[in-house]
């Protein structure tokens, strides 16, 4: 139970590996990272508290800078709850930054853009130490494919093609369907860590869009996906003329965008 | 049951996460790595056999370049072993090449020196995806007593203060007792990624050694220790002259190396 009579409206950035957990949001019968944040403000605080979290990922997905906002009637300062809740914490959460901001901020409502990271592990040998961090692709990518391909996507579009199936039913009968703006997508070549990024920055993303657009960036580039065939998916192809999602493991929240704070 | 009247003689070179297994080191009760790879290769090769590694790492320790050998009656190339062994093995083990050398090259006892790497995680907060791969430090160190610490233990020495002390009457009751010889030993700053990591190489190594050797110069780097200190652990002190030592997560075989291949 929250009570929100109060007081005070704290503004948190996390990082988190999604490897062990069930996704963002709480669930009555498994382990998320909401859950567990909710439980350590508990005993922090002496009070139970809700958590508005910037953004709902997918089990298995990780943040790099992933914003909550809560409202605690608690008088401990920003810096004490930083270095408390931390070890309060399991290893896998890590509290960077805690600052109190306007009553009316609202880390979900309050964003202006989202950004996402897709690692792709790209070697003709896996990495053991990207296991659960990376989507391991060991066949060889023409990446100034894929970079064109990337650019197709900056802008307004359909992206219809680019929704888990299941949900766009739900999506085309809200305000703005499947019409999305994608600020910049680009790729990143970290040649000597084997590693290639893919950074999309946007005003908004359906469900599983970052990984369907990392799965169509990896079949250009690997030709399986012509950059005519990329055009025709965004403007409201059926999902079947996008590549394929990729998995969870690859995708990381990079960080939130906000106006103010 | 191993039999040996063959044939070809393999050594192979492979890398792993060792945070999910008990050691290299096959044990009838707990999932190590020799026990994964020996249950791999009877399937890839429809005959039993048993692999001789290059040293036996502790529970959750790493490695970077570890090699094995095998030999074989299978006619299977080397590149197809490659592959295929690869194909059987769990995702934190990976292969990286195999050659097939002389009969009596064994990967312990035709080892001319191995070279560890122990990685502290050196930065206020912790990094949620260097869990299980690196010991967390959020203290200032002084990188610069580290590194004249390290120097220290470049040459032949007494490292009775830095072996498991239930292992020290046996290495006492050996021919070389407790001396061993370190050809380099120092600090490499990591900055960028927040790591620091120590760099030791010689021709044997105690129970321990390395990760009490890292511990030693963290109390060094954090004023708990000074050199003169050092100087005397390493004339046969006792093992509390000696700092902690590290936990296994930081440690990684870095690579073994050999005369002739």
């Amino acid at each position: 139970m929250c009570s929100y009579n109060d007081s005070r409206n704290l503004k948190v950035i996390i990082s988190y590996n999604g490897a062990a957990y069930h996704g963002f949001q709480i669930q009555s019968n498994a382990e998320t990272i909401q859950g567990v944040i909710e439980r350590a403000l508990s005993k922090l605080l002496g009070e139970s508290v809700c958590i508005n979290g910037c953004s709902r990922t997918d089990s298995g997905v990780h943040a790099r800078e992933f914003c909550f906002n809560v409202r605690i009637n608690c008088t401990i300062p920003c810096d004490g709850f930083v270095r408390g809740l931390n070890s309060l914490l399991p290893r896998d959460i890590a509290v960077h930054s805690a600052i109190e901001v306007a009553d009316d901020f609202h880390a979900r409502f309050s964003a202006k853009a989202k950004e996402y990271v897709y690692v792709i592990h790209n070697a003709p040998i896996r990495d053991v130490f990207m296991t659960d961090l990376a989507y391991f692709y060991p066949k060889q990518i023409n990446l100034n494919l894929m970079e064109k391909a990337a650019e197709l996507f900056i802008g307004e579009h359909d992206f219809s093609a680019y929704c888990k199936a299941e949900s766009l039913q739900t999506v085309l009968s809200k305000q703005h369907g499947a019409i999305r703006e994608i600020y910049d997508c680009h790729v990143v070549d970290l040649k000597q860590s084997g590693r290639i990024e893919i950074m999309i920055r946007g005003n908004g993303f359906l469900h599983n869009m970052v990984r369907i657009i990392a799965g169509t960036l990896v079949y250009v580039g690997d030709g399986k996906l012509t950059l005519d065939d990329v055009r025709v998916s965004l403007s409201g192809g059926n999902r079947d003329t996008a590549g394929i999602t990729l998995p969870a493991c690859g995708l990381y929240l990079n960080r939130v965008i906000y106006d103010t704070v």
